[in-house]
């Protein structure tokens, strides 16, 4: 691994770099997306199954959510463990404020939104739901949202004037088990693991109603033993329309962004886990629940078919586009390596050695907003 | 002004940093957003006037094109000009390619683009136009596309190969003036000095076919004397609405993003110079031509209503959000300063002073295409 001055001379600029989460030996591999290399592994963070991370404003610091409760600020340039707490027994994502100030976690034990100073990882706020607690995201004006699976609640959370102060929205539906925002912050879905159908929310609306979306998607009409519920987080928008993973179904979703209504289905290879639109919309790129995991499809959103279909390697769990979207990184978990193609050939680039790689997460993501 | 080993520490991580034009004095002035802070003048960069700049993937250096047809590569890490190029006569702006290894310029004198090596600065391609060339803009694939003034043409120029492949797309309009490309990349849109009315060109088809847009949108129509050409590049894409500055009337125009038709217009203090959208598309942000260049008003996208007006100061020029839009800089030539204030709550949290001030550029730029 490299280390040292001559290896900290390669990340004075933040603006490439990233971090994968290697799930099994609680560790994240630094890694410079121009350079195709990873730069150190930093190890110690906990249970890093089913983690995520968001990043400072300024793209030094991590903020890395494990499943064990455990938040972790990790510097980018030192290539260190900055802090860490054990914040709660079991979590499940975070978020980062728009002003980069504030760090909240959801968690399942106890129940609620922790909100913590990103300087120092004081706790600012405690929000206890009485409820395990899903679907966290920053919203514009130093907001979090967030639902309750036990009580199929949204809550939002202002913390802009200090102290939360809190928007309760009832009748989101039977548990919710995850949700996104839109990219502009403006819409929040919530997906229900008990009901058929998605509830969404207009957080531009002082009093948002819920309104229900896609009645039929979901696990209580899947005709197939539904392996792994697709995460929200990877619905795609492409040019006017999302694109979702069906839910037990091999197949996607076109669902108009304006109306939410499905406009089309296009039969894929397995039961899509995440289908990642490449940042200009024209492509989506696709993985699958196992035992089909082994693959990825690409489909062009014009014509909305397949248009390149490949087997990176055994268990394919996560891609990043890069900004511009000239690459994708592919987490390839049993082959043990990330692997670097070429968006617009489909050639391979490189490949990186790293360990049980899950989540891949650039730094560019630190400039949008619920991630 | 900072500088030495200490001072270089701040600046390590560059997702929070930025630059800006000091027009009268060809220099520029690198600021820290979070810090809301001047690190460093960089000076030596030629007539800066209508200059404009592009981000290296990593935020670590500034392609700055100068109105002389001066490139120079600022590294805002040494906080120095890396390398510096008169590559023609007389410019007007630049872009860099997707994956951030090719910068190309358009110029007036000699008409045409220049290609150059983003490490070495070395011309890799010459494309001469027998025209003024204007509206230069990056599109995935390693595209730069462009159009001429005096032919009334828009040429893409292929990159991927190595050597520029060039489509040529001839009917576009009299006189393009300026262009600007959608945030996904694919709609370009061309304004006409010669006729009322746009072209837009839609990248993602093999043989792009001009479409006029927006019959009246134009000079030729101007019921007042026109003191500036809006800038496109201010266009906003509020919402599933573009606002755009009317050219010689005090309003700015509402246009369905989908078919370019008009859906509404509000009136503004003077003529429209930009119209910024908030990044999350709740706000625009709107600056005036002289003589009424000393106010900026902000229009709420949902009641299309002015919902607060101020007079930052003399010779407003130039507005740039942060990227998550809690806050926006503003410079305001004739104070010397740039003032920041938050976008929620209209409140000046801070100022620098500058000399004479024109554009802001962030660093979150060098993530997005068409900038």
């Amino acid at each position: 691994m490299l280390s040292g001055t001559a290896a900290l001379a390669d990340t004075v600029a933040t603006g490439d770099l990233g971090l994968v989460i290697e799930r099994a030996t609680g560790s994240v591999l630094l890694i410079d997306q121009s350079e195709r290399a990873a730069l150190e592994r930093i190890e110690g963070l906990g249970d890093l199954s089913h983690a995520s991370l968001v990043y400072s404003p300024d793209e030094r610091f991590a903020y890395v959510f494990g499943r064990d409760g455990g938040l972790t600020k990790v510097d980018l340039v030192e290539r260190e463990i900055a802090a860490r707490v054990v914040q709660a027994g079991n979590a499940i994502g975070g978020a980062i404020s728009d002003d980069g100030e504030l760090v909240a976690v959801s968690n399942y034990e106890p129940g609620g939104v922790r909100i913590f100073d990103a300087d120092t990882l004081e706790m600012v706020a405690d929000i206890p739901t009485g409820s395990k607690t899903i679907g966290l995201v920053d919203a514009p004006g130093r907001r979090f949202v967030f639902s309750l699976w036990d009580a199929g609640e949204t809550w939002i959370a202002d913390m802009s004037g200090g102290a939360p102060e809190i928007t309760k929205i009832a009748g989101v539906g039977e548990n919710p088990y995850d949700a996104l925002v839109t990219g502009n912050g403006r819409t929040y879905i919530a997906g229900l693991f008990g009901e058929d159908g998605l509830t969404a929310l207009d957080l531009w609306d002082d009093t948002p109603e819920p309104m229900g979306v896609l009645p039929g998607y979901g696990r209580g009409e899947a005709p197939l033993p539904v392996y792994k519920m697709p995460h929200l987080e990877g619905w795609a928008l492409a040019g006017e329309e999302f694109v979702l993973p069906a839910v037990g179904r091999h197949e996607v979703l076109w669902v108009d962004a304006r109306d939410f209504t499905e406009t089309a289905r296009t039969q894929t290879h397995g039961q899509p886990v995440f289908a990642m639109a490449r940042p200009d919309g024209r492509q989506v790129w696709v993985n699958f629940a196992h035992p089909l995991n082994d693959t990825v499809q690409v489909i062009d959103t014009v014509t909305k078919e397949v248009v390149h279909s490949f087997q990176p390697g055994p268990a394919v769990l996560h891609m990043e586009f890069t900004a511009r979207g000239h690459e994708v990184w592919i987490s390839v978990r049993d082959a043990g390596k990330v692997l670097v193609y070429d968006t617009q050939t489909f050639e391979k680039l490189g490949e990186i050695a790293a360990d049980s790689p899950s989540g891949i997460f650039f730094t560019a993501r630190a400039h949008r907003t619920g991630l």
